[in-house]
């Protein structure tokens, strides 16, 4: 089991090298095919989406150094960028510690999220203080935000 | 259905705001009642973990202040660090642009993997240059490199 493979590496020390093939056969891909894929920009540290990979798009992404991820929705491949030119670069993809989720950073070019922002995470939960809530039964006031509008060329 | 919901929010400016319950109830959780989550270092930036929640635990998270994940392979509410002391504190969560993913930018304390890394994705790809194979069919010799070592008071 994948999750054996991994706890059986789990004390090795910093520079210990595996081979990338023993590696990518181990991981834990889901019922769908999938594992899940953080992208982060490499320069800023921000994190632009989350998404899908199955075993295809990961060995082109390997094989291309462009972000390939899986489309869940229409269910093919989808090269990051192909129609919008917004393609990402890899910079450095790594493996988590049970092997069922990757973190790639990349160089981004343009905005990575579909509504023109420069990442998906524009959704922010704002916390109210209790003084300012009138009714004593609710002691948090939330709501969420949105931190960035949608640039005006698009 | 809340894509419809997501998309029909796409172009509100920055500064915008919602109320969160309304929010909370359009979020996408698959088939086992979970949504990934994204877990960041608020100070660093880096990028600590992903993990799972459903909806008990996201807002017993927003409750509590403290992240709280659903532990997918014990199958109960995971409060993180409540064994360890390697609690995370919530400074912000976010939402990605069509409710399918959470991020979570957090102040953690001692290391946020189980092995006592700073953090999970400790396994970095590597790509070796064409000219340093001497099997000439294989033009990239790849191979996985751990980038840090177990604590030795671990």
């Amino acid at each position: 089991m994948s999750r054996a493979f991994f706890r059986a590496l789990e004390q090795s020390p910093a520079g210990s090298c595996f081979a990338l093939e023993s590696m990518l056969c181990q991981l834990s891909f889901d019922s769908q095919g999938l594992i899940p894929v953080i992208t982060q920009c490499a320069e800023s540290g921000e994190v632009l989406m989350m998404a899908w990979m199955n075993a295809q798009s990961l060995r082109q992404t390997l094989d291309t150094g462009r972000m390939t991820y899986w489309s869940r929705s229409r269910q093919q491949l989808w090269a990051k960028g192909e129609t919008s030119g917004h393609i990402q670069q890899l910079e450095e993809m790594r493996i988590d510690c049970d092997g069922d989720a990757l973190l790639c950073r990349v160089t981004q070019q343009g905005p990575a999220c579909h509504t023109g922002r420069r990442h998906c995470f524009y959704y922010s939960i704002e916390h109210s203080d209790s003084a300012e809530c009138p009714d004593s039964t609710e002691s948090l006031k939330s709501r969420v935000r949105v931190t960035a509008s949608v640039p005006e060329s698009k």
